[in-house]
């Protein structure tokens, strides 16, 4: 193929492939330029918007560090990371959504019904509920890995002034599946917008902000691991989260229960909540490992 | 739109644009995304590959620097730099092809007829033509800035053997539009093979060469700037030049000519080449600036 042509190129790029080319990269690669092709044939993108393409992955890849990565990020606004994440998850069970960057590993464990709210006030969150599987049978020793924002909008690893621990622990759950633990409600926060990634978010009129969240990973012998999120159901952005986690069943009501109905005994805040508080169920359903 | 699913998250990130995105934000935003979308979808992308596909680009990142761009290295084996280029080539007149990273700004200007061999020794190569519009009328003044690799292979800015400017000049035509210069013959040349780039090739089973050519920037009053770039008709990678870069009508014959015919005069070498010499005939054809 000589005479390379807008036409031809991408027919001439699928003949350059080798012969022993591993058939996933080959489908990959190839996907990939038909569709790299296609985007430049229909937007007509000239050379100042290809620079302006370059540039913008040029200063992606400058501010890019093991701690704060603009290439997910990209990912993340774009929907793709998301995507990726739905086309895996199984049909039945819990939804997965996003791990996002916040989350440590070896998180301190803890025993069920611990709190999570240190040195911050706010009114006071009991989170409960039952590991099971698709036969709705509990799920005893799971261990569940929760991590949330602060009520000042930061993850720990964000902020120099919070323990690099807090509101990071880990749970097993008891012989009928259980989990617990008091915190406060999450709120929401923005993606970091001050890299080329929020550039794009201010060209195209988009907001930076997540519907506020608590992250779960759930892992148990035999099952299929779970990465989730749990959205409450009167978050102002829940309708228009920017990174596209939110799904119908990771949506919890905080139902508002009164004044001294605090559980007396089982939580290590017990007996010392005397205000109103909420209380959010999440029951989360696994999927055995061997049928995916 | 509440509940993202992997069939709806195209609409959603299309419906996520602000009222006041500028128009053409808007058109290559919604096709970069579908794209991307139809891409993760058609190939069923897996988080392992998704986060390889990651790694790949913050090593891009790591790797680029003002001298080495990997991002254009990876835009020019995709085929998307001869595309954008072959898109807003104009329908008459000679072809583009593309600049490559070794172009210097400022090359020393040549008479006409200079040699541009230096140190080098090798087959003097005659290079002469003329400059026309389309209608076969000579262009006067126009700037013709010429730039190839030594016979080792290496642009000078790559060879610290090399004077900088080595291989770099530029010419102006005289009134009948000619030009004419002495040189040897361009040899094919590999893209850099040690970065993410060079993986993608050897992962693709494509070998890393471009055939040998002289690079060509032609600029004149009252026309369109031409880069381009002049192909041997006998180079061995013609038929696969890894960055797409041949056209036709840039496919120029080495004619061999016997010892002792070298012009007697108009020449920096004439009455010094006794052995036989190659002679290379190229009319570039200039499109009229208005004519865009
Ligand atoms: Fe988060
Ligand atoms: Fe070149």
């Amino acid at each position: 193929m000589q005479n390379v042509t807008e036409d031809n190129i991408t027919d001439t790029f699928l003949n350059y492939f080798g012969k022993d080319t591993d058939p996933r990269v080959l489908e990959i690669m190839s996907s990939l330029a038909r569709h790299l092709h296609d985007f430049a044939r229909e937007t007509r993108i000239t050379h100042a918007e290809w620079q302006q393409g370059l540039e913008f992955l040029r200063a992606t890849g400058r501010i890019t560090t093991p701690k704060r990565d603009e290439f997910v990020l990209l990912s993340d606004v774009l929907g793709l990371s998301s995507l990726v994440d739905m086309m895996h998850s199984p049909a039945v069970g819990t939804s997965s959504s996003v791990l996002g960057p916040f989350h440590v590993s070896n998180p301190p464990a803890h025993d069920l019904g611990s709190d999570l709210r240190g040195e911050f006030d706010g009114e006071v969150v009991l989170v409960k509920g039952r590991i099971l599987d698709v036969d709705n049978k509990p799920v005893s020793g799971a261990t569940i890995d929760i991590w949330q924002t602060a009520p000042n909008g930061m993850y720990s690893s964000q902020d120099p002034d919070q323990d690099d621990l807090n509101f990071h622990a880990k749970f097993t759950t008891d012989k009928d599946g259980n989990y617990s633990f008091t915190t406060v409600k999450p709120v929401p926060y923005t993606v970091p917008t001050d890299g080329p990634v929020g550039d794009i978010l201010k060209a195209t009129g988009r907001h930076p902000w997540r519907p506020s969240h608590l992250h779960y990973i759930v892992e148990a012998e035999g099952f299929r691991s779970l990465v989730t999120e749990v959205f409450p159901s009167d978050d102002e952005y829940l309708n228009h989260d920017t990174v596209f986690g939110v799904r119908d069943d990771l949506i919890m009501h905080y139902l508002p229960q009164p004044a001294g109905s605090f559980p007396e005994a089982g939580f290590e805040l017990s007996g010392s909540v005397k205000e109103p508080w909420l209380l959010v169920e999440f029951d989360i359903v696994l999927v055995a490992a061997s049928s995916i």
